[in-house]
């Protein structure tokens, strides 16, 4: 038997520093038992910097990465990876972006951001505002403006056009007591001229809606019963929906996910893989662990490549809480139980996070995060536990994030010698392309 | 407490290789001692390729690395690094050549070398003679020539004029019983012609000096004592005065040096650090060790990044000395007893060499040089004893000189997560950027 499926496994800001009430240890070096021994044995750790080393990724561009994607080329912004997350449909060329509906206060002229959830106004408020926007803004320059309801305070604002360019930045302050701020293009803007362009079209909506929001029946409402009025939108993240190379087509592999947060489904959709939902999974540290390992486990019957996410070590990391990073990464070990030995044998499995977020510091670090590849078709390593200090010389080394793809393409045998020409293996890999000698006799 | 505040220490030529008459360890492994202790157990050790493996960097090259430039694209050679670090004013596109008053016997019309320093000719000897080939020498091709005297037998020679490329060879044999070389384009040259033209300037002008230095009645006066002539020039290092980005222009960082090499201040006046002497401190093994340490640890008050340099190690290694090193670094380890809790909590600590000089070579060579980054913001790692052989197996595995700086602003919450946009980091990081939009109301 050998390895011929995938299961990549995240467990969402993984790496981390060690702590007193830990009794020196990191959650990871601490969660180190059973359930994942077996894994340990069967394989080789390392270190892998997404990007490279200082350089902390965002989780959507870190998945893209280690999912062997070209960012400079093949990354088109956050907002419509977000978008498709929510379920909501993106044509080619549309720019989307994440929105709230927002509270200001008119100061000198200037809207001051005094609740950026509009106190978390309800799904049907924000439907019915967002609706009254889509009948009343009036898109300049020609292009045309829609707003899509998400739940509670959230929307999706997708602007289609001619000459635009999604190199801008954020309305949103990302903080309260601050004005909402001017759209820009970003410094190292390409297309400086079309990303002067939609920020211009950002700000007229952004001024526009205020006017219109303000005058909104809902709002005296909310008013008169003192709550904080939806009067203003805040928006970020600008994004061009492109069209993706599919996993599939880049990989030749059949691919599934199973993840809870909206970010991840969206990552995944982007790339064309299948995603899977599990009763109970929500994002958080209460999810349903082993329902989602079990799903994962009996998506590799039809697949070959099951991404596998896990939020709630990023959730306590956040929190700065070492020891619900530890219990979260510990229940997920056990829930690995289920994975006997055929599956152990015929499948390389991966177990990494997407960046470091260390509990100390609760934000996304630059720091590289350890991996561990267990894989009947790949050397093992001398390391003993999988903890971020045994990865500093464990068989992996220290890698890339885009590395991961050929080790693990390698690990099936379904990649191809540099150097060689056509030969079975690869022939076994593209087997679409083969096309016969014909003599004309 | 967390970092907010960068000590960048460099040890000349710290990597070593291990010897009998230090027991069998490097000198790093042998100074091994509680000076150092603390900041081993809250760091990580690596080892680093300046450039790549293999590859022996100059000193100043390996110090613009590690400050972030892109040599190919920011660097213009030595001449105008080591003029700087000699307190000699440049104008942008001048070009500057290191050079000594030397002493050459005719042999069949070749100005053959017998001593390069001229009997290591006092600096006033050396003044009057300058300032004798500024008046006499006529620079070719409507160019202008001006000779600046330094210490003993040495001065700089500046070149000024259009459509000069400093892409030459030097004059200077780096050897005696040798003639004086012709100067030439290198085979690399991009703007060949410019080259050659300067190279004709450097040729006509050396002609000249030869001429004019032998009827010196200086000269004749020391061929009367029995004194080596100071009767030719040697030049080299050509290099394009030209503005850099500052430190703090590239990374937002206030920047001191503290150093006493005429070419490590060089540096750092080439990138804008305010550089600072320290009494005692002269750039050999008898330096100041201790009030370099104090007044690097008391500038971390002020400023942000404190670049501390000893040349003590290099000296040691260049004399094949592996004891003299040892007991260098241990001396230096000592003095880092005056980094209490606070500087230890608060600032990212680096140790580390520009490249490694072997005491048995004797020379600069490609080997990676060991460093160690303490930092509270940073992942610490399971190794005992900052050493050579044990930074191979250290938590930062083998960096290259280039990834140093953002780790360092990782360290220090200084970096921006890559594809996010502005966020509250980035607007920390760039709070002039900020722009807030304005209701017409």
């Amino acid at each position: 038997m050998k390895p011929e499926k995938i299961l990549f496994t995240v467990l969402d800001g993984l790496g981390d520093h060690a702590y007193r009430e830990l009794d020196g240890l990191t959650p990871l070096e601490k969660a180190y038992s059973n359930g994942i021994k077996r894994l340990k044995e069967n394989g080789s750790q390392g270190l892998m910097d997404i990007i490279s080393p200082g350089v902390p990724p965002s989780s959507d561009v870190s998945h893209l990465i280690m999912f062997g994607y070209d960012i400079e080329n093949e990354y088109f912004g956050r907002g419509p990876i977000e978008a498709l997350g929510e379920g909501v449909e993106l044509r080619e060329g549309e720019i989307a972006f994440r929105g709230n509906l927002a509270t200001v206060r008119i100061e000198n002229n200037y809207p001051i951001v005094i609740d950026r959830r509009a106190g978390r106004i309800s799904s049907e408020q924000t439907r019915e505002l967002v609706e009254y926007l889509n009948d009343e803004i009036e898109c300049p320059e020609g292009c045309r403006v829609v707003f899509k309801p998400l739940s509670e305070h959230r929307f999706v604002m997708i602007i289609s056009g001619r000459g635009l360019s999604h190199e801008i930045t954020d309305t949103d302050p990302h903080a309260e007591g601050k004005p909402i701020l001017l759209c820009q293009p970003i410094d190292e803007a390409k297309d400086k001229k079309g990303a002067e362009r939609l920020a211009n079209i950002v700000n007229e909506i952004t001024i526009q809606a205020i006017e219109k929001l303000s005058k909104h029946e809902l709002n005296k409402k909310r008013a008169g019963n003192n709550l904080p009025q939806a009067n203003a939108i805040l928006v970020r993240s600008a994004g061009t929906m492109r069209r993706m190379k599919s996993f599939r087509e880049k990989w030749d592999l059949k691919a599934a996910c199973v993840a809870a947060g909206l970010l991840y489904k969206g990552v995944a959709k982007a790339v064309g893989m299948d995603v899977y939902n599990v009763e109970g999974a929500n994002g958080l540290l209460n999810t349903n662990i082993q329902g989602k390992t079990s799903k994962a486990v009996e998506l590799l019957e039809s697949y070959d490549f099951v991404y596998l996410h896990f939020k709630g070590t990023d959730v306590a990391s956040h929190s700065k809480n070492p020891l619900a990073k530890y219990e979260f990464i510990k229940r997920f070990y056990e829930s690995l139980k289920i994975i006997d030995d055929t599956i152990l044998n015929t499948t390389t499995i991966v177990i990494t996070g997407d960046h470091t977020t260390p509990c100390d510091r609760g934000m996304h670090t630059g720091e590289p995060v350890p991996i561990l590849i267990s894989s009947k078709g790949l050397r093992s390593d001398s390391t003993k536990v999988f903890s971020e200090r045994e990865a500093a010389h464990g068989g992996l080394g220290r890698i890339r994030g885009g590395d991961i793809m050929p080790i693990l393409l390698d690990s099936i045998e379904r990649t191809v010698e540099y150097g060689t020409r056509p030969s079975p293996r690869r022939i076994n890999y593209m087997p679409k392309e083969l096309t016969y000698l014909r003599l004309d006799i």
